[in-house]
């Protein structure tokens, strides 16, 4: 069944129900930023595959919305579907809610599964369409009433996450949150963001490709807390590991009953922004609510010390995989055909050859030439694209260890380049210098420090359609809240112990992409009489390609930031490589003049 | 009568009639940032004369609030008041709302004047306070009932400013106000700021010394428009003049019974910022509100051809003036004591030369050594501080002409400087150097732009606590709203047509203050398939001191940019001097290697 004929059978279940349209959001019941493949309604419903953007289906018009990542892509996979591309971030282009209400009429009704949506975006998506009387139906699943062989909701095993390497022990995780809980004046706290209860309870699954998390809403009371994740095996010895700290594990679905059915007026705080309307309105009628967003992730954004060393620790086994495989391919690709889809696989091959290695932190951006210009592209089997000794490669990928994430992107010249590749990629890296040596006042936010990564691009009317950084998990989700680097203002302060990548590009359709991405850790600077400053130490070790770099277009101090960085790659690399490979890392990383 | 016997008789007014506190603002019922000398309520019973604070008085406690500019002053003006000094600014320190809801008891009541007090301003207080179950009683002014010898509300006489220097007719404008409240839903729009109602009816005053306003309210209406300005002396020809333009002027104090009765529900539309909250409640029962900011603020911020124009011109002739002074300063210092008075009358004896000269448009800021430490010193004839021959001179000034206004600072080397002295003069050249030189993207704020002018002095452990830069009115007030470069977060787009200053400075206390300021117009730069860019072109040329600059400390870039401006300089002002101003300039603009 093609997504034309899906739709078709949506609006025959939609006009049964006299429902004027369905809103088919992406992302589960825990707004994770990737979702199980029981969640992919937009997907099955559309046939667009890229991560981010909703569907709106009338009975007789249907359009996607999705951001500038995805626009080539959704146009491809959009044809033939009769659904209609909204370019969202583009000017005079509706949001899906205001598209909504001007197209529905007074009075009518639209489906949304209330499951998916935050209790903040259906605050205001009802406030919007109040004033035309338009109502909300949220306690159907349009799409999951007609997908027939749609997979379960996943339940993998749960693993514990060894004190070891959390650095902090359940029992300590949930005294500070029953702190913070008491000092908003909460009895309960509702967790539905996977990482926020993945990290609390120090536990870990395999649920989603790339997010280590277990599948489970939890529940925080003032002595004991439940874990709604009972389809999942967790062995014995792990449930008495969890008792110990007065935790139970319950069934996935026993969540509803148990909030409707919670004693006596309780409180109950939740994060609006990261919790299903549907849950938070299953919540006992008799309860207090307090909207408090980011108590977890107040906590887990500042790295604490056992973290910091580990993360120091993989970038550096990460680096190793990447030098072997950056020389593999240097001397590969100019004798035999070589594809992205095999870099990616060899690539695999290298980190899991490292301790402690667990998975791919996502899906590897393995993109040779124009491709390159595409910032989500993924290689596929099915068009392979062979790599050429000319123009750019880029590889944008990362790993889970059980001890730290890892997120780095490095685009390597294949063989010879023009002047233009060579200027685009000398600004990017003069980007990823501005930005990583920025010492910056205590309250300055990703959004103040931003434009230092854009100005060598402004300078010469370019610019990337994307954040310039953003947190980075611990064996965790790969885009982490809450800071980031963004020309979109936000108001995260920048505290020590942040991770936050640094990740400027310069993206020609057509012709090409070039991305360097390293990640920083935030920490102390100078305190003077004019206040507290900060700075940033870089954690990722890994040759930027000198074949690509214009040295006359570098400052005298760009260019010493460049010839440190090499000889600390040198200096943290080489011990762990092998004489070959310490060989052609020595050439990598030779100084510049 | 001194302070504490003022807040003693205010405190008996307080305690008869069962008043808990009173908050005593600065400004006035058009929320002015300068005010005359009737609204002068928190000077008249603190005693601290500066521009900004807020005054909070209970039976046995008293409080003023001021920013970071004024601490040292507010310090010393309220030595033996009985009223504390609460550091705005400062980490930890309450906000005179949080005070009050802390002293209050239950269910009590304070006084605060609702004409001085925005409809936002109210709202957030009155929900602060509602929890407590206080009562704000806003329609008396506590201390307008014991200044027995208060000066009337100003009502100087009034003049048409001539559509040669507004560029734009007041018909025209007109029509523009009346197509944005046709597109509001408007019938009525009701103005209180006093910039705001002078530009849109093309007229001046002489109310508040360097604020050329009249103090008037006004109500547009479809047809016709009010101008509440009737204790002002406009002549016959002059009401003639805005009679035709459908303005009629009435009594000032007519606003209010005029709005009570307005007929049959109509829709009025007023700034809650910018509107008193005593007047907003005075309108019509039946009225349908429309809250809407910045009607006004859109149209008057980008300027017209005629305005640039003009712009561009006032600045070489107030260059002109202060070309003169300085010449007379570095001439004068060596040879006879010369007072920070004696400069500022000297400057606005040169600049009363030039032709359309109005007034100065704020009180200099004439300041020698240490004092230039105080961001916002004025020089006084009771403390006369005689400049020297060595350190630095600051003279942050600027005029009204007819046909613009300007605002320009220069920090001047009066003999031997420091190596710090000349360090931090050459960083804060760099920080104007980088944002007057920047190209960003169309949607950039004045806060991204922001940390380009602080980079030079994070770097060095330095910052200053304020913006880094203001919007400049038309012969209007020297800070005009929306645009602003500044390091807290706004969310103001950076328009073609704006003007804005860039004015970085080192302020150490006890040593010395140094501000460079130029102004800025925004342009157009280049449109690419990346965006579309702007750019900045220089206001003001005036040489930069080369002898505090440490030329070493400049990249190529900057210093070719130092001697372009200054070549520049020299071309644009040598026309409009004599030969031994023309000499005088050569040698302060010559290149530096």
């Amino acid at each position: 069944m093609k997504p034309i004929d899906r739709v078709r059978e949506l609006r025959e279940w939609m006009s049964e129900r006299q429902i004027a349209a369905c809103v088919v959001l992406s992302g589960d019941a825990h707004l994770s930023e990737y979702e199980g493949e029981h969640w992919k309604s937009r997907r099955w419903i559309t046939g667009f595959t890229g991560s981010a953007g909703t569907a709106v289906i009338t009975a007789d018009d249907a359009g996607l919305w999705t951001d500038g990542r995805y626009f080539i892509q959704a146009e491809r996979e959009l044809e033939g579907s009769g659904i209609r591309l909204f370019r969202m971030t583009e000017p005079g282009v509706p949001q899906w809610g205001e598209w909504l209400e001007e197209q529905l009429p007074q009075g009518s009704s639209f489906a949304v599964d209330g499951r998916t949506l935050s209790v903040s975006a259906m605050k205001s998506l009802k406030a919007k369409l109040a004033e035309k009387g338009i109502q909300a139906i949220t306690d159907l699943d349009p799409v999951g009433a007609i997908w027939k062989d749609r997979p379960d909701i996943p339940a993998e095993p749960l693993m514990l996450h060894d004190e070891e390497y959390a650095g902090l022990s359940r029992g300590a995780k949930l005294e500070q949150i029953r702190s913070a809980m008491k000092r908003a004046g909460a009895d309960y706290y509702v967790l539905s963001a996977l990482d926020d209860l993945c990290w609390l309870f120090n536990i870990r699954g395999r649920d989603i490709p790339f997010n280590p998390y277990v599948t489970a809403f939890a529940v925080v009371g003032v002595h004991n807390a439940l874990l709604f994740a009972g389809g999942h095996k967790a062995t014995p010895e792990d449930k008495e590991t969890l008792a110990k700290d007065g935790v139970e594990i319950r069934a996935y679905d026993e969540i509803v009953p148990f909030l409707t059915a919670l004693p006596e007026a309780p409180s109950v705080l939740y994060d609006p922004n990261k919790t299903g309307y549907s849950l938070a309105a299953a919540i006992a009628p008799s309860a207090r609510i307090i909207e408090a967003p980011g108590l977890v992730v107040a906590l887990k954004s500042i790295k604490n010390d056992v973290e910091i060393r580990n993360i120091r620790d993989v970038y550096l086994k990460d680096a190793v995989a990447l030098v072997q495989l950056f020389k593999w391919l240097q001397e590969t690709v100019p004798a035999r055909p070589v594809t992205e889809l095999e870099v990616d696989e060899k690539g695999l091959e290298l980190r899991r050859q490292q301790p402690l290695f667990a998975e791919l932190s996502f899906s590897s951006i393995s993109a040779y030439g124009e491709n390159a210009a595409m910032m989500h592209y993924s290689p596929s089997a099915e068009h392979p694209v062979q790599l050429e000794a000319r123009s750019f490669y880029l590889l944008d990928s990362g790993s889970h260890f059980l001890n730290g994430t890892t997120d780095i992107t490095r685009t390597l010249a294949l063989g010879p380049l023009t002047d233009e590749e060579k200027r685009d990629f000398t600004l990017v890296l003069k980007s990823v210098i501005a930005l990583s040596t920025a010492k910056f006042l205590y309250g300055s936010t990703g959004s103040t420090l931003d434009i230092l990564a854009r100005k060598p691009m402004w300078d010469n009317g370019l610019d990337y359609k994307c954040g310039t950084g953003h947190g980075v998990g611990y064996f965790s989700n790969v885009h982490e809240e809450p800071q980031r680097f963004s020309f979109k203002p936000n108001e995260v302060r920048l505290e020590p112990g942040m991770i936050i990548t640094v990740e400027p590009g310069v993206y020609k359709e057509g012709r090409h992409g070039i991305r360097i991405e390293n990640t920083l850790l935030i920490t102390e600077d100078v305190t003077t009489e004019f206040g507290r400053f900060l700075q940033f130490e870089d954690l990722c070790y890994l040759p930027i390609d000198y074949r690509a770099i214009v040295p006359s277009m570098l400052s005298g101090e760009e260019l010493d930031w460049l010839n440190n960085y090499h000889a600390k790659v040198y200096d943290k690399l080489a011990p762990l490589l092998d004489e070959e490979h310490q060989q052609w890392l020595k050439r990598e990383t030779a100084a510049l003049l």
